[in-house]
């Protein structure tokens, strides 16, 4: 940990006095959706030193399934219309078959994890999505995060693989963005951990611009936000993550990083990606 | 407990002392695949007081998939055939759908849940069976069972529901069948608590006479299991279940109960079903 107090990459909310690192992960769907990379991604993973949670989304997976059962596919703002049929499939998919392996896929590499839903020991409850105009279907918004038994699972040197499939506490599974697991999961920890949030995906960063991977900036803040928002340098799907970023920065958590997932090792040194600050 | 130490179904292992009951309830599939019995047993299991371990097979879902996908199925003695394509199936449904929904049932009964397959925590560890005339595919014979993971999780006032996939800590999942699942894991907690070991399913018990549900047989030694199979009132399906049951009396379970799902108060009460017994 003391490596990384003295890095660039610490530029958040000061590290907090004893309190021991956690990083939240955030693994995206093009990943998932390559064998080889997440293979890779995972061995990367188990290697990293220290309490770890991993958050997945869920790829291209769902999609396809859905396409061979005939389930028709609706997606508004890029996120997915989830009607009965398709929390099926999502629950088939992301809590079961991805989950599963990637779990499966840490214990090879001598990391013990454990695959959650939000339903497994309540860890997180959501409500169905109210919307004045859209109907989302069985979409979850998420209520709370329970800390305690995430702690419990890490301090038993297990590591927490949580898929993006919430609960409303009245036996409702509901399908949930997974950025905003990674971020709700990242500042409930953070009033027991110094927490390090990382979305890591198949870009380097945020790119000043989105066709050359070597464009990324090192660093934005609030003040930078609004301007490459203005300039239209960021746009589309980076909006919510960089929204979720700063809004997980505002309740505690020490720094957010977006990356490339094949680089985790230096987005962790704060060597590698895009460091969110409040700064 | 103490109700239950003096009661009928308590003739298998001696109670022991100072150890605090645990329950192990297999639920078969054709009360999964029935909504309303499969809420009504939930709502049972919720009330079960004490630790508690809830062990559920597959039911029709994983075939009716298979079949809407095209993934023909092969069954040799009741067993499934699991090649790489059925094994991506029974993990998503056993893992993801069944399992998910039956833990969020079980957070509206206000009973914490967590649900593992065995990848999870390292929980149950199996190798690939070796047949020496049938390719069984993808499935597990289990190696261990990780007790002390359950019993910290149970310690915490949460049970646990398992589901039927297993892996071999070399990155692998394998389909393994409940009913060894549930044994093997009451065997390994009979380390660490007085375990009844409880298989519940749509019938009443044993049966004297298949077509007649009221001709429970109370009780089943050694002897007169042996005296069972040769008149073939014992036959087909029940034998490798009640294989099962001795198996897990000889290895430390305290008792073995085989019984209707909707009876499952009784069932514990030792007042329904067929008390499996070593003596």
């Amino acid at each position: 940990m003391s490596e990384l107090t003295n890095n660039k990459g610490l530029s958040g909310n000061p590290p907090l006095e004893g309190r021991e690192a956690l990083f939240v992960i955030k693994i995206g769907g093009n990943i998932i959706d390559d064998e080889a990379k997440l293979s890779s991604f995972l061995n990367d993973f188990a290697n990293v030193k220290g309490r770890k949670i991993l958050v997945h989304g869920g790829g291209k997976l769902a999609t396809k399934l859905a396409t061979q059962l005939g389930v028709e596919q609706q997606m508004i703002d890029g996120r997915r219309i989830t009607d009965a049929e398709t929390l099926k499939i999502v629950t088939m998919v992301y809590a079961g078959y991805i989950n599963k392996n990637i779990v499966a896929q840490l214990q090879a590499h001598n990391c013990n994890a454990i695959g959650l839903s939000g339903a497994d020991g309540n860890v997180i409850q959501a409500h169905k999505r109210i919307h004045p105009t859209i109907d989302y279907g069985f979409v979850g918004d998420v209520d709370a995060v329970n800390a305690n038994l995430l702690k419990s699972l890490l301090e038993q040197d297990t590591s927490v693989v949580l898929a993006p499939i919430t609960q409303d506490k009245k036996g409702q599974l509901l399908n949930t963005n997974a950025d905003t697991i990674a971020q709700e999961t990242a500042k409930a920890m953070s009033a027991l951990y110094e927490v390090h949030l990382i979305y890591s995906f198949e870009k380097s960063g945020v790119l000043m611009d989105a066709d050359d991977d070597a464009s990324v900036i090192n660093e934005i803040n609030p003040a930078s936000y609004k301007e490459l928002k203005e300039k239209q340098v960021i746009f589309a799907g980076m909006i919510p993550k960089l929204d979720n970023a700063f809004a997980a920065l505002n309740s505690g958590v020490t720094r957010v990083i977006i990356g490339k997932a094949e680089q985790l090792e230096q987005l962790i040194e704060g060597t590698a990606g895009t460091a969110i600050v409040n700064l």
